[in-house]
């Protein structure tokens, strides 16, 4: 891989995507080991920069690098600061002076990331930006569906919660749709998207999207309000019945019980959530592993 | 050691302990070099998972598992997230799913410790739950009461404070006892639980507590209150007195400085304070080497 | 060097100043290597004790540390302890007690520093301490300074801003003078110290003091009022006009900008801002590397 940046999965190549994906498998070999570490990114920089808290994807992140042995390094955003564009500007100049690796980017306004990444030679990843994208969370979502389904060509995956603004739904769909499998959006109208991508068929209604026989249902989150799970969630009665039609269930994290889900979820065998923590370490080292550093 | 995981004292055989005091001698050892690191758990992922904020213990733990060459990762607590049962569930999961090897947990819950060992392979410690249990704590204790008393078998501790909330205490006690010494307890009445444990005499008033000749006295929290330090507290004649009958002095700090202690105990020979600090570490990191990984 | 601690730029000899800067050299060189790390002080515990948040001195110290594979833990200052003397006392004798190799200590207080250094073995570095100094700031003022102009010897610095609540001010005057340069400071005659020291000339307007030839222009920090950029910051126009002249603009940062700098100085081909960033963490891995530790 050539690439400087992982901004989004729309700039990537169908190669990359399956060479980040593959590189992936061996990464997650690791974890099964004594000791759980590479010294592939020895002596290299990794700076956290993220403007939004998000506790998982943080250290999945840190968790990853170090596995790598690369030196992890917090850059503390003070709060007041998320709104300046000028000073995001400052602070990339200073981590390209400390002569950063790589930046990890989390921050609240879309297309950040991608500003961030002409100002430096550090390899930028984004770690989610407003409502536009969260590469790595889509390269893990195919990741575990792929070790479900080796050959994603023509499966139907039905995504339902809040689509309109969500930076998940909108990269998991992507990869889902550049792999070849078929995407479905099942939420209430005003939170679906006016103009979906060409290919993906929206629902508003559960019980016609379940006709469409999806093999794995990727639930987002979902407003909390009660009504919803009512109308979308999966409660125990419909967590029984996909059981016995051998659906899987995914989702990004952290999971809003009670709302997008009931308790029993927890003891679903089909779910795959887990799964996708475990997978994320495993893509987030390919991803460190593969982009070129800069100097 | 073939124990899993490290909650109370309760529930180590008499050997078990012995063995996890012994095993900190060499660990202590190292910190005299230039290079104060081991390999021994080089490739291993610790998680910090404080629920409630601890500079000391966590920095003594943090320490600990970087001088075995391990990594460790913060897992940040939302502080709205204290009291959710289920969340400490599904973030228990999320830690499993990363296939870390330890999670070092303080908890404001009795228990909570205990339950998330039951929900993963790794090896769960307890860095303080509640009312009930700090163990690395009372076992460096017990050591550093064992440098000075190789035999403490008959040794007479003596312990002030508020002993009725306190974790310390509970766990201190009991290693103690274990180990063939003498414990007794000297509050006022409100602050002693109404059912001590077998051996333990209780005292309410400091000048017949004294004459019961303990070897060390283990000073506790104490609401901060004046008037409990002239009742209780290590004043400046006290401290004379004890002085002149080699009286050593133990906290598990931070000490509240003019409640339990006056300001020149910080030179008191006898004080052990510093070095139950030290010992920490040595002991912290013998449990880290000492339980047996889940995968 | 036999020192154990740097706390301020005035107690080095002319001799200790220089092997700091010279030091700095091979280890600027790494960070253009693949692997930007040494084993240099591996197994060596470095504690961060910030009483002040500092994201910028904060990471550039840990990625300084780090790259010289010390072992970096961050000790969380309660905020509310900042103002406690006995407090410190008690923290640095935990510190002490843990075998912390180094301490890097940021304190409103000027002379806190001093203070805990007599208190501890470990060598302890200042990060700045209230409006007494902020040597390794000036070290690298001095090493950026000297890769333009290899002979200081009679170089002009000009420094504008607040100087009177300035540690930066005065380490780095104190610097550049010892090393044989000529100092200036251009600010309102509120913001000057009563006594400037021996050989520092005062100017309270701008055109005067360009008339004094600097070769570089040291920007502090400005309070924050448009006023002060019209009569001492770095207006576009200005910016010109000393770009016609070859002068260099220094500034330690973050830069308040629209203050003491227009827009246009993040362009400005005789910036050494950034260069300032990336030798600040050569020069904090040259004084970790020339303290004598303490045990």
């Amino acid at each position: 891989m050539l690439r400087k940046d992982l901004l989004d999965i729309h700039s990537l190549t169908r190669e990359e995507i399956i060479s980040l994906l593959d590189q992936a498998t061996p990464f997650k070999e690791i974890f099964t080991r004594s000791v759980k570490k590479v010294p592939a990114l020895k002596g290299k920089s990794v700076l956290m920069l993220f403007y939004e808290p998000s506790t998982r994807t943080h250290s999945s992140f840190e968790v990853a690098a170090k596995r790598l042995s690369a030196d992890v390094t917090n850059f503390d955003v003070p709060s007041s600061s998320v709104t300046k564009g000028e000073s995001v500007r400052e602070t990339i100049e200073t981590l390209q002076a400390m002569r950063t690796d790589y930046i990890i980017v989390r921050h609240p306004r879309s297309g950040q990331p991608a500003a961030i990444a002409k100002m430096t030679n550090a390899c930028v990843i984004n770690a989610g930006d407003g409502a536009h994208a969260h590469p790595t969370q889509a390269l893990l979502d195919a990741f575990t569906l792929r070790e479900i389904h080796p050959e994603l060509e023509g499966k139907k995956i039905l995504i339902i919660g809040d689509i309109l603004h969500s930076r998940v739904a909108r990269s998991t769909t992507e990869i889902f749709l550049r792999l070849g499998a078929k995407v479905a959006w099942l939420a209430p109208g005003s939170l679906l998207p006016q103009y979906p991508p060409a290919g993906v068929t929206c629902f508003t209604d559960y019980e016609t999207a379940m006709r469409w026989e999806p093999c794995a249902l990727y639930l987002q989150y979902f407003p909390s309000l009660r009504e919803y799970h009512k109308v979308f969630g999966i409660t125990e009665a419909r967590l029984k019945r996909i059981a016995g039609e051998g659906i899987h269930i995914m989702h990004p994290g952290p999971v809003n019980r009670g709302v997008e889900l009931c308790d029993a979820v927890m003891d679903y065998p089909l779910s795959l959530i887990n799964q996708q923590v475990e997978n994320g370490i495993a893509i987030r080292m390919s991803v460190l592993y593969s982009l070129k550093a800069g100097h």
